[in-house]
């Protein structure tokens, strides 16, 4: 069909993207991947008796990042840690990520080059390579990026959130709040420069999928139900309820807070820790009876409340205050924070 | 992170998505798809001995199609097609598609449906389930959608744009130049009302992946590599030609134009063929001496031209015309329609 006028760099966008990714898979000699960039589909081989795990996160500029908050290589681990994170939640391993990308005209080489040194060094620690894609010029002046991971796991036994049980026990990894504290700490109107080295200070700019801790769940049989907490606390605790038609009790003192939300004042840093959304981590049950270790894979694992029956008329969630109230906990990761919203 | 307020429609959409899904996915019982929409990933099971195929292709608004011209059904069909045309180029059968979609809000309501309709329509006749994606508010008046598919061949078959080698014949299928000259055949400034039923008459709002050819093009033996025609003939073989490493003569006399493309003066239609694009035939090659049908699955097979050594300094592709003289046929998908480009 009549196109716009050939983007001068697209194609060669393409092949800049290709030749990364080769070099890469030459030095990498991905287990999974048969075939990458440069014919009509990726191949990937799943080891024998393994099921597919595929996820798709569409991240668009102003609602997913922010270019004058966000690095180039943030906006990049990003993208791919959205992924990542739903592979770990259901406990699969990532055999290859797909980029799409709408990249407007104005849009410099050297933000591209530093969005894929993010991308790449996250999918680096993983060894997961960026196995295909497309690329566009977006008719905006915004970035558009719909990143696809694809992941395996063992047959019949990738984490679901529908398994949870009343009388299991609720678990979190990690902390909560950082992410969106982190926000609220950026000094106002300007990004914030992550050093070298001290990515995992950064929640909010560096999150990190549980990748090993998700692995170990399923490999371990420990984990009933499992989700990650993108949307936060309590948006993603009523997505689990919903699918395993069971309720919740949160205890408020339990909550792990991230010590970015610490600096903030204890309501902010509640809110953030309940509603913030964008920690990425797990939050699994556990069946009564189950010895679930304080840490997995070097990552603290906190019990913070318990699943109950799910009554009808009743609140799916409810939120044990540390003054022994109680109340309900509703889905909240968007309206708190729409006072500062984009 | 801060994100705009709710976007109302948005959990809405994507519980109308799923429920639609789940329905079908009830009715259809696909053989492929575990668990679908609901979870933090799909789960898929390819036959054992199988690998795992992936492509993704990125649908802007206003790029790949335009929504004064294409209806929203064609809209949907479109976007699906793109990717089942890349797994029928590697002689794959799909598994499930997963679609990222940015809609503005602004976007009605009667606009989506259609477009889901025209996707599902087509899912339904080759039983590719929607397994997932992603929604999220446009924070343009553009649509963007971007199709994952993932699909299966038996291990270390898949038709590749690498295996052409000299000496092999040059083949199409079905007919060339159909979907350009659709376009160019529109009312000026007025969309198509394409009549249920009739869709097989309009290569260029409701173009046919070839899946059943090039799954029996892969199960018969039959092809040494083989592209789809998304780009146009010129640009496609000058791809299939670089992977292979070799060269390749056309001859133009051999050319099947669509009978859109003869309503149009000679040369718009051989442009049409051999530049236009989004066709969405298969272009492969068979070895010399490998019988091929006139029809696979009902399509005709078209011998075209033929495979010679690649010569340094010399043009990878040439056109033999009807008188006898040769050119070089360069890639030039866009470059051609540029005076009509939107």
């Amino acid at each position: 069909m009549p196109k716009p006028g050939p983007h001068g760099g697209e194609l060669a966008l393409i092949e800049r993207i290709r030749h990364d990714s080769a070099q890469r898979f030459v030095q990498r000699r991905s287990r999974f991947l048969m075939l990458g960039i440069g014919d009509d589909c990726a191949i990937l081989r799943p080891p024998a008796g393994h099921e597919v795990l595929v996820t798709t996160d569409f991240t668009i500029e102003g609602r997913h990042f922010r270019r004058d908050w966000h690095s180039p290589e943030s906006a990049g681990h990003r993208c791919l840690a959205r992924g990542l994170s739903d592979l770990a939640a259901m406990g699969a391993m990532p055999m290859a990520a797909f980029l799409s990308l709408a990249l407007p005209r104005s849009c410099k080489k050297s933000w591209i080059d530093r969005f894929f040194l993010g991308l790449r060094a996250l999918g680096d620690r993983f060894s997961v390579p960026l196995a295909g894609g497309d690329t566009a010029e977006s008719p905006t002046e915004l970035i558009f990026a719909d990143i696809t991971l694809v992941g395996t796991a063992p047959a019949g036994r990738a984490l679901r959130r529908s398994g949870a049980r009343a009388g299991d026990v609720l678990y979190v990894t990690g902390q909560l709040g950082g992410s969106a504290a982190e926000l609220d700490l950026l000094p106002s109107g300007r990004g914030l420069r992550v050093r070298g080295g001290e990515e995992d200070k950064h929640p909010q700019m560096f999150p990190e999928p549980r990748l090993a801790v998700g692995e170990a769940l399923l490999r371990r049989g420990l984990a009933a139900s499992c989700i990650d907490v993108s949307d936060g606390l309590s948006t993603d605790l009523a997505h689990l309820c919903r699918e395993s038609e069971v309720a919740a009790e949160v205890d408020e003192a339990a909550l792990p807070i991230h010590p970015l939300a610490g600096k903030l004042v204890r309501e902010t840093a509640l809110r953030a820790a309940l509603h913030g959304g964008e920690d990425y981590e797990l939050l699994f049950t556990a069946h009564a009876g189950v010895r679930v270790p304080r840490r997995i894979a070097g990552v603290a694992i906190t019990p913070i409340g318990r699943i109950v029956r799910a009554r009808a008329g009743k609140a799916a969630v409810m939120l044990v205050r540390a003054d022994g109230t109680r109340g309900e906990l509703k889905p909240g990761g968007w309206e708190h924070f729409r006072g500062i919203s984009v």
